[in-house]
């Protein structure tokens, strides 16, 4: 998976989008007149309209049949010209907001055509797990969904689902921010009891940054290690690195040509942007992100079993991959994914700046000392304060921009204490300095106990998470 | 591999290649600019001068910077143009002649850039292996070649080669053409006493055609025992299905990630004529004929050795494969594949017009009986006969036309008896009922000989030579 966010990448540009758009009504129009099945006519119908709303959001119009878009200012694209309106632009490379507030998630639900996941979900959840909603879905972390309904309905009639998640390894350094996915994750596999495949993309990496194979190999071992000591269960757990499993597993790869067959480049252009120039590993590699959706790519735990659904819980960034995986399912007669997506980590210095694994002051780093973590925040991290204490004591701190205080939502358990510290900060009864103090109380022990169980994670331990094997579940 | 020809896939257009051209110009230039190694320019120079004449084949005109080609006529593409005109088209999917004499062979050896294969180098190879040429050589069959010298040396130094060949299996049904390039490469086997690797494109089949992937590899597997009846040494010789070997070996799909970050659409666009409504799977495809071309894409062979050349005897129209694969090689630091190319194998209504596996009475099939053979060669082989016995007593017929004498040329082992019977015919003294009977006479044995093979090939056999495992061969 793409790391968030690095900007590597544009988005395809309205004139683009326009033929892309005209191609899918083309198609839509197609599946109907064939009388196609009705899941596969809607599948197409969501990316059509998926592919409109990025037109309005890159065109400031709505899309009309015959009249192509005005022609841009040379040198930009669509995705800038979203962000120069006002509008964010996400996709699996870049992320761009100039709130410092960061995305508006509630416009992004609604262009990428998903829903939110409600009180009532979350209520759902409760019941059917009896268990306490862990605290990024009672704080609108994860907060947009496709299909949970569906998976509720599974798991409560003792049908089988697994988990599949995943991570780009781009360079040994992982932040707290990469951690999310993981912590959540690890919580649904305890509170469902479900299997668990982990993708590390090191050819993804290979193909898009300066790296050599077994660097890119490297990366991903010493990811899989950071992955492991967040307590995943070992029976119940699969971590491959594409490279390696590409060549280890009968089914992967019948998955791969399956899902290439039926992607043309228009699509990937359209959903990822890629260009003519790009090398045709690109144009291919969303195939391999999407195959481990879809339960017969892993035999050894599922046999060939292609009635397993999947769930995938993710940053949001990773949708499009998944747009076009849910896309593809029906017309390859395999269920599609469903989706638990998550909000963006914001970098220290605020929610619209970029973090940058090779700028150790934009994040906490794993790695990271106590006394590292102390400056860090005390220096780096954006405040919402006031200039002066005076001032801060009269009219109060902003927490909707202070990273400290986004972080604390993020790592801090006690819901009570939270919105304590929210009013004292707003109101100006808590300065700026003591936020951050709490901050460094919550993120020390966690990094602490992070590497501590790091360190127990021997070469052994890593070769068996890695290792194709049976997993342990009670499915009938 | 692809068969020859079916015509599924034009070529790029003249606009295509224009721009094509000017990317690879840019390449050129870059690289010389910043000092790369001399067989990196080489082959980018290669492929600018290949494209180049390309353009001319399908303009009419040289290229000219800055000056892009007329509008072709709507509907229409280089390819068609370029036959239009009177000239030859030749792609993986695309054999295209006005001729009855076949295509132009001399032609396409100056578009593609390759070298005649001569009478020195002829005499060479004979040096080399104390063996008499080959029919297939002495008579112009396997008419071009890359870097055979370079194998020469490398055989006559005593250092490593390998050969590799393929064949993409899309139907059960095989005719006596598709047999030549491995009836040649057993000689070449058997004589430098090398392995060998067969890859059979089942994935590639299922890309481009209305097939299951288990039609496919069905057919890949039922494939695979007319070329093991062919008679290759199961010592030396690994047959494998992309579907299964990817999911087999450690160091295939290493290799195909490697080709495919360095090769871009634009790219294949140009060399394969690929449009944007292609599938990903058929736009990353050409890295995974590309792979089998180095060693170490075989570790149960080569372990990890990457320096083991490779000779890839094929049907001419498979080069641009792998004119794609020595422009990638030496950026990736591997030794570029030598070639060795054959003509095309007739139809028996004509060498201008086109076999297909649909119609039984294109060709002689591998599965034909006697009384089929001695059918289909008096009722569909095209003459070069004169209307009248009379009229041929007196003017003699043409051989150059003549299906007959070309399928003689090439199951005919005795040289004499071709030549006397190219004079009798030419002469009148031969009338085409007689010729007709001549070449029944070489194809009934021929084809009950290989039905006796191919009934001793059991499925065991089959497995073995699917198996993954060492070949033994005397490298140091």
């Amino acid at each position: 998976m793409a790391d968030v966010p690095n900007g590597e990448q544009g988005c395809g540009s309205p004139l683009e989008l326009f033929k892309n758009i005209a191609a899918q009504g083309e198609l839509v129009r197609a599946l109907k007149a064939r009388n196609a099945a009705k899941n596969e006519i809607d599948s197409a119908v969501e990316m059509l309209l998926s592919l409109k709303m990025s037109y309005k959001a890159a065109t400031g119009e709505d899309y009309k049949a015959d009249y192509p878009p005005r022609d841009p200012a040379p040198g930009s694209d669509g995705g800038l010209d979203a962000t120069e309106a006002g509008e964010d632009f996400v996709d699996p490379w870049t992320v761009q907001t100039s709130s410092a507030k960061g995305i508006d998630y509630d416009k992004l639900i609604v262009r990428f055509g998903s829903s939110k996941i409600d009180k009532e979900l979350i209520n759902r959840i409760e019941r059917a797990t009896g268990q306490r909603p862990h605290r990024f879905l009672r704080r609108g972390i994860f907060f947009s969904h496709r299909d949970m309904h569906q998976i509720l309905d599974a798991y409560e009639n003792k049908k089988p689902f697994y988990l599949y998640t995943g991570r780009g390894p781009s360079s040994e350094a992982m932040h707290v921010g990469h951690l999310i996915p993981f912590i959540f994750t690890k919580w649904l596999q305890d509170v469902f009891n479900v299997p668990l495949v982990i993708q590390m993309t090191d050819d993804e990496k290979y193909l898009w940054k300066d790296l050599t194979l077994d660097q890119a190999y490297g990366y991903a071992v010493e990811n899989a290690k950071d992955i492991i000591a967040c307590g995943f269960d070992i029976k119940k757990t699969f971590i491959f690195s594409d490279l390696d499993y590409m060549g280890m597993s009968p089914g992967f790869y019948k998955n791969v040509v399956k899902i290439q067959k039926h992607v043309t480049f228009n699509q990937v252009k359209g959903i990822f942007g890629f260009t003519d120039s790009d090398c045709i590993g690109k144009i291919s590699f969303p195939a391999i992100q999407a195959a481990p959706s879809f339960s017969n790519s892993f035999p050894q735990i599922f046999q060939d079993r292609t009635d397993v659904q999947c769930l995938i819980p993710c940053a949001i960034d990773q949708d499009p991959y998944f747009r076009m995986t849910r896309d593809v399912a029906p017309r390859i007669g395999y269920p599609k994914p469903a989706l638990l997506h998550s909000t963006f980590f914001p970098a220290l210095q605020g929610a619209q700046t970029k973090m940058s694994a090779s700028d150790p002051n934009s994040s906490i780093f794993l790695t990271d000392t106590a006394k590292q973590i102390k400056t860090k925040v005390n220096k780096h991290a954006f405040s919402g304060g006031r200039d002066t204490t005076e001032e801060h004591r009269q009219f109060g701190g902003n927490c909707d921009v202070d990273v400290s205080f986004m972080y604390l939502t993020f790592f801090l358990e006690d819901d009570d204490r939270l919105e304590q510290i929210r009013k004292d900060y707003t109101s100006g009864a808590m300065l700026t300095g003591e936020l951050k103090k709490e901050l460094i109380e919550v993120l020390q022990p966690l990094i602490a106990e992070h590497q501590a169980r790091r360190k127990e994670v021997t070469d052994e331990i890593v070769k068996e998470f890695m290792t194709p094997r049976k997993l342990s579940y009670d499915f009938e």
